[in-house]
């Protein structure tokens, strides 16, 4: 097993992370291009194009070399979450920086470092053999960071183009750096705001307090209403979908190794929390969340504003409808919402129910063989991740493809926070693995 | 009574609102010193001189040609609030527009407009007759929009240069621009934030959703404790020093004319709201509050966040102790904090208590004339003001003087919100009244 990253590799992968290509800003458009001509580039040996779509363009490519082989279509992402707040950032989030065995940057494990192991992968079968051990089709898109809402109608329409067996994504993180591991489901999600609206303007907290109802008073009552005291949602019928899990998953779970305290202390909290009978590893995997990511209303000086907004996601799991948990939760938002302000949910696009390849399917199979490979004296576990892949569910809905995630990428590298890194010694263990995978799905 | 606006004047105060003084913001130090000299030079024939204190420059000048008659302070502030969003402003926030009998900019009529009106005066007089009714000192200052935090170390090493018999005030609206009004109470102040942390990093809401406790939950549930469903703060003690209303004070305030139907109009709510069992008037006027100025904690994207903060000040009545009552807020946070999160209170500098000239005093009385001089046919009333005065609790402390509160800024004026006014006419209006009440106090 080679443990030394190929400086070629790390060199493309550090010009691919200086591009801020992140998707939910619109000053970002013409990053969101170099990103895709970047990866296109990388692709000309496999007719790598920059192809159109409603929204940011998506890199298409293709090697059909192994007439009657099997035929995967490769998919990964270029667009980034936003950097946050930068001063919080060790090094700046766009100038790549390596320390260690870790390269820092925004979009270093999601999903830069990822793609790039998928491209190094077919570069060297290509280098070395002059072609890939089966077809491979590559679907490198611009937006799964906002949802993925121009994929439905790029994947009708260039449907044929796409033709496939299965889909392997280089998206949806590996569990832990030291337990190789398949994910073979992915949490579905839904995003909306919660606006509350008060006065016609904002006002002099001076001059009005005590006479009206502050937005940011009642979007508080509202937020403290979603949740009981313990962490359940607290709206009623956000369960209701659920499907139980199987005894099967049920038995699958208990054989994942998880320590609760040792968790505890990665993600530095006091203690952990939320719903009631159910173990924090059922929780992360197989329960259904409802997140407050932004509270936002007002400044720091004397004002009661005239409004006041939430941002809102909710992690779905089998059998939970999008639209449904928008309904209940914008019916209990009316029940909360105290006199002297209005309130109303804003949904946002690209909302995606709950995924899952299924025990035993073959590529699951494959993909431990593949990793056995790599890591010998590990036994790959099969993981879920509490992470959402919208392209996941588009795939096997538009297209009829399961799905294999199998990234390098692991959950502790600060995905969507600061000091987002990916592990360089992963390039190698990716490049290694996803050989391995190809010939086996061959 | 002149109704026209002296050009003279409102082409200095145009001049006055062009500098953006935002005191809060440390980029604007600069921009403090050029509205410290332009007050300077308006007062040069005072010798008018910017006078360091241990943050933003004072604006000194007095000319006490009078021997034996009244010397006052004539108070103001050229500092102003931040501009908030400037989205939200019709026109520039810092390029002074006349629409109609309105000029609109931060600052108009919160202090700039009011200052002008004292400046004025001052320099009619001294066209007019060569000098002023009675002995003038100016203290025009910096920072009142954070609590003037360095005034009362000022107010300690200035004292001999400011000897007099009383303040007059520029600050501190007039109720409403239809009725003359003196006010002869302002409510005390005191700021501080409220921070809940959690994890160690802000971590992906996907990957940790459902594990832990997000801090935006919490300080929801913290602020939603503060108050009980109508509007009464529930924090225990808040209200322990509370002083009751005097007979005499609630028969003044019962002679004041308040419509709520024409107010909850004014400010653009579907219900007014608020501690039972006191009249709106008297909430705004007589009761503590606590209001939460901001909330902010994450962002529009998938992350549960690391921290999340409120903004919040107490509005405080006479028998209220600033510190009293961040304790007893302190208290009931550690109380209603989550486990799982952090929360402890940050305090501002610059809390002040409530001031209250006395009824009865002379120079209320001197006010109420000056008025029904200007005002012909309305009777001026006895008011009171939500805001607070941090430098009239200053005022009678260091340098023991009363300070009447003068101001032609009314309070429909949008007062620390976006499109913030001065009605022109208030100007020549203000003029005329200030002329008579030097008389008056001569």
């Amino acid at each position: 097993m080679a443990v030394t990253p190929s400086s070629d590799a790390i060199a493309g992968l550090r010009e691919f992370l200086a591009i801020p290509s992140v998707s939910v800003d619109p000053t970002h458009r013409d990053d969101m291009r170099s990103a895709a001509d970047w990866v296109a580039a990388q692709l000309a040996w496999a007719n790598g194009r920059v192809v159109e779509s409603d929204g940011n363009p998506v890199v298409l490519a293709e090697w059909l070399g192994r007439p009657g082989a099997t035929t995967i279509v490769v998919y990964g992402h270029y667009d980034v979450q936003p950097a946050g707040d930068e001063a919080e950032w060790e090094s700046p989030p766009f100038e790549p920086t390596v320390r260690d065995d870790r390269i820092y940057a925004r979009g270093a494990t999601d999903d830069k470092g990822p793609v790039v192991v998928a491209l190094e992968t077919a570069r060297r079968f290509v280098d070395e053999t002059g072609g890939l051990p089966l077809n491979v089709r590559f679907l490198i898109e611009g937006e799964e960071e906002v949802g993925s809402p121009s994929l439905p109608a790029f994947l009708e329409l260039h449907r044929d183009e796409l033709a496939a067996d299965l889909v392997v994504s280089a998206d949806g993180a590996m569990w832990r750096p030291s337990e190789p591991s398949v994910s073979v489901a992915a949490k579905g999600l839904v995003a909306f705001d919660l606006v509350v609206e008060g006065p016609a303007t904002d006002l002099h907290s001076g001059r009005h307090g005590g006479a009206v109802q502050n937005p940011n008073h009642a979007l508080a009552r509202i937020v403290a209403s979603l949740h009981d005291d313990e962490g359940s949602v607290e709206v009623p019928g956000f369960y209701d979908e659920v499907e139980p899990l199987s005894d099967a998953d049920a038995a699958a779970l208990a054989q994942i190794p998880f320590d609760e305290e040792s968790y505890r202390a990665d993600v530095g909290v006091t203690a952990l929390h939320g719903e009631p009978g159910h173990s924090t590893l059922e929780r992360l995997w197989t329960r259904p969340t409802l997140e407050v990511n932004e509270l936002r209303g007002g400044g720091p000086f004397t004002v009661i504003p005239r409004v006041a907004r939430a941002h809102l996601t909710s992690r779905l799991v089998p059998g939970q409808h999008p639209e449904a948990i928008v309904d209940v939760v914008a019916a209990h938002v009316v029940r909360h919402t105290p006199p002297g302000v209005t309130a109303r949910i804003e949904l946002q696009p690209g909302a995606v129910p709950a995924y899952a390849l299924g025990a035993g399917h073959p590529a699951a199979d494959a993909a431990v063989q593949a990793l056995r490979s790599v890591y010998p004296g590990s036994e790959p576990l099969l993981v879920r991740i509490g992470g959402t892949l919208p392209a996941a569910s588009l795939f096997e809905r538009i297209l009829g493809l399961k799905t294999l995630l199998f990234s390098f990428s692991t959950s502790d590298e600060q995905l969507h926070a600061p000091n987002e890194f990916f592990r360089l010694s992963r390039l190698e263990e990716g490049v290694a693995a996803w050989s391995e995978l190809w010939r086996l799905l061959a």
